[in-house]
């Protein structure tokens, strides 16, 4: 039996755990841990946030494939030479996701961010109950992700407004695209949700210019990922009240530094990128069926189009 | 035409604000306030938290129809002299409810209770993704909101159980009833979710033995009446880490008195009576209906039973 040799490999995670998980799933994979040499022999590279250069000492490098549904920390400044990417798509994590999204809605529609901040001062003070329907709820990326949270929010009576890059029509949601749908589409979101992948398109989208566009007193959740975000921009707008609180989820720097100014900032919530993760069951298994794919010269699934990075 | 004398009352509130609302759906109403002496001749008494004895001073009295869902505060050791009782029942109450408990079952099986906790510490540690089904929801309560809770739950993913005085059938939904069911449904809920009436039979049901029942690190959301709520076996069962945590919307004195242990006890979120309130427009609008409705003689709607209590 003709083996293949694949590299697990991470700047900053062991993910060695993963190696009996994936030889259990093919035992027809050879599979050593970066930075073992043998990686160089390697066909296959699974991994999360790339050593800057790796793909270039692997000659015979044809797939690349992530852990997660994002692949910006694998492909960003990278030069593939020609190999594969593939993303994970799981069910579990649109429904980790949704769950997410949907306590931090519910957090800012129903003032649940008010009563905690109330409650540390031992203030009793009902705030108003406002009907679903009038806080209008907005989505930026209708993937996966977006696509599950915008099909489950209706029906709880919010109105739900999405934006994508390129147009999508999805029921009970207006949608607006592109730069030209941009404005539109901010003016209308009281609860503006991020779930962007990141590109050169998207890097620092969340920043001054946008958060003027939102209707004063919004609220964001953020779960993309930290390079979306301009960081003093956002400091400035709830300075400013501008935005009224905001959910994090990702950061920048993971984990975020002590002393960073976000952990105690009024109005934030800080939450340890947890927003959803796949089971590692199904990241193996996806991994082992792309990899028998290439073998057998079958189309990959969940393939990432370079071009514009998801 | 024939009017009708009307009293609004409250020993707490100022309800006045109701009067012109009252008389815009009907002109026909007649409408003092409380403490008013001529509350004396009126055939119907409109409010919350009945003064002692009022309905003893009201000769004429055929009708008390409360502001709420819940009537307790209406009948609790009252004499009714023979008076029809009713409620509000509003979709958009319910509504409101869902949204709560959704926020409070997604804060703590997503425990964003441990992470809020964690940002205090300036502390990064991802919680384990526990799925949906993993975490059991305990319903207390079938009624107009636990119905309609127990209706969305399940289409996220929870296993959903509930528990009610006499036997209910719901979609979904493993249901228990009545004394002997209490305890396998206690031991089956991750999430305990209160939603009960106040009644001679359920006050003080939220105690040591109840907790003990629960499944070791359970969570309960309280969103019933404070008296169901025996405080000091609640601080005893958090204490010892047979309960992990609570949310807190009623108590026995409401406002929360500054002082009560609860604003500060670790694990316990204290909410100002919020999860929800019906519209005044469709409070008054359910008033004027069954006011016209006993004038004519048909039906009453939400009568409520006052051998049960709701």
């Amino acid at each position: 039996m003709q083996r293949t040799p694949l590299a697990l490999f991470s700047r900053r995670h062991d993910l060695s755990f993963l190696k009996p998980m994936l030889e259990a799933a093919d035992p027809a994979l050879d599979i050593v841990c970066w930075p073992d040499p043998r990686c160089a022999e390697a066909e296959v590279a699974v991994g999360w946030e790339v050593p800057p250069g790796l793909y270039d000492q692997m000659p015979r490098l044809k797939l690349v494939h992530g852990i997660a549904a994002g692949v910006d920390n694998l492909i960003a400044g990278q030069d593939l030479h020609g190999a594969a990417v593939c993303r994970v798509v799981d069910p579990m994590l649109a429904e980790g996701m949704l769950q997410f999204v949907l306590w931090a809605v519910l957090h800012f529609h129903r003032r649940l961010d008010l009563a905690l901040a109330q409650q540390s001062r031992r203030e009793w003070k009902r705030p108003e109950q406002v009907p679903a329907a009038r806080c209008r709820v907005g989505l930026m990326g209708l993937g996966e992700m977006g696509g599950r949270i915008a099909s489950v929010l209706p029906t709880l009576g919010y109105t739900v407004n999405g934006w994508s890059r390129t147009a999508r029509r999805l029921d009970r949601v207006q949608t607006w695209h592109g730069d030209a749908g941009l404005a539109p589409f901010l003016a209308a979101s009281d609860v503006l949700v991020c779930l962007l992948p990141l590109t050169d398109a998207t890097r620092g989208i969340l920043d001054r210019r946008l958060y003027a566009q939102l209707p004063a007193g919004a609220a964001l959740v953020h779960c993309g990922r930290g390079e979306h975000l301009v960081e003093q921009d956002l400091l400035d707008a709830l300075a400013g009240g501008r935005l009224r609180g905001a959910v994090l989820d990702v950061f920048e720097t993971e984990p975020l530094p002590s002393t960073h100014p976000f952990w105690a900032t009024p109005g934030l919530v800080v939450t340890p990128h947890m927003a959803t993760m796949a089971g590692f069951d199904v990241v193996t298994a996806q991994i082992a069926d792309n990899v028998a794919r290439w073998r057998d010269g079958r189309p990959l699934r969940h393939r990432v189009d370079l071009g514009r990075g998801y």
